[in-house]
């Protein structure tokens, strides 16, 4: 169930954005729980002017490769997963495709499992999945 | 004062659009308890490698045309309503635009009421509106 | 560690977008305890068919230039101090790009203070800032 936003500069070209959503999607499988093919990622790309990012916060060095990931998802897990899930973004990201660890900016939204329709007006979460007619 | 986010592939027509926008605020008037034009409703249109959802998950079969709603309210709503809003949605999108059931991923996220300003500065739902200067 | 989306309809020069940003980013610093440089900012401009917002939604005036800011930030504010923020954000964007205060939709989204990684994957908030390698 979650719902992953990506925000990043315009300009990468589509294997690149393909490496990054495999990237938190497979993290997202490995250390948060996340049922196979539990898949929901958007991207968004921005010019300039639509991308404002302090390039030193924390004394982290942020470049033009910044990349802001924001995971909506069920309120189930504790401190110990979410910073598992940032370790591993942030490898799996280094690995392919290539991002550097300081260009990895992460926000998790947390929300009740009744919060989450799949398809069909169902609250898959907390109801029987009716089959379709 | 539900701030409304909806994402798709690009490429539908704007009556397209505007049935999905209609649909959704209909849906919340009818089962919300959302004040007349309490309408805020904002699209996103995504290119192939910025929009990756699952074909199958939970044994829905979502297409090209899946649509992604997600739904920023106030935590004022309990399950039943919140099944109800789905079931709605589905309904609405399905006589009009048209949209296959299996083609609607709904997400919502409660904040408080206080964390809404509809203008002027001012925190409508949590003090007096003042008559601006 | 506030992430701000702002969104508006397509057409304003880059100075206006600025000045946007700016206006956001100071106002947070002054009312909410954000720390210098905690700045990351992402703007999605929108087509007519891409932006419906009612322009009178409890009397207030909204016009072609309502701007739409969404921060998502940790759950330490209280009520009085999101009131100080609203106010703070609509006259900074009064004084520039002078925006009418009736044009400014806010809506605060609250996480826990582990919900963040400002990099390196690590939660800098809830753990030590390792160095990175």
């Amino acid at each position: 169930m979650p719902l992953v936003r990506i925000d990043l500069r315009r300009g990468k070209p589509a294997a690149y954005l393909a490496a990054l959503r495999n990237g938190v999607y497979e993290a997202l499988r490995e250390t948060f729980e996340v049922p196979e093919n539990d898949r929901f990622i958007l991207v968004n790309q921005h010019v300039a002017e639509e991308f404002d990012c302090d390039p030193g916060y924390l004394g982290i060095a942020r470049g033009e490769d910044l990349v802001i990931v924001q995971i909506f998802c069920a309120n189930t897990r504790g401190v110990t997963q979410k910073k598992a899930l940032y370790r591993c973004i942030a490898a799996k990201l280094a690995a392919d495709p290539g991002l550097r660890p300081g260009d990895l900016f992460i926000n998790l939204v947390e929300t009740a499992r009744e919060n989450w329709s799949f398809g069909h007006g169902i609250a898959q979460y907390v109801e029987a999945a009716v089959p379709p007619r």
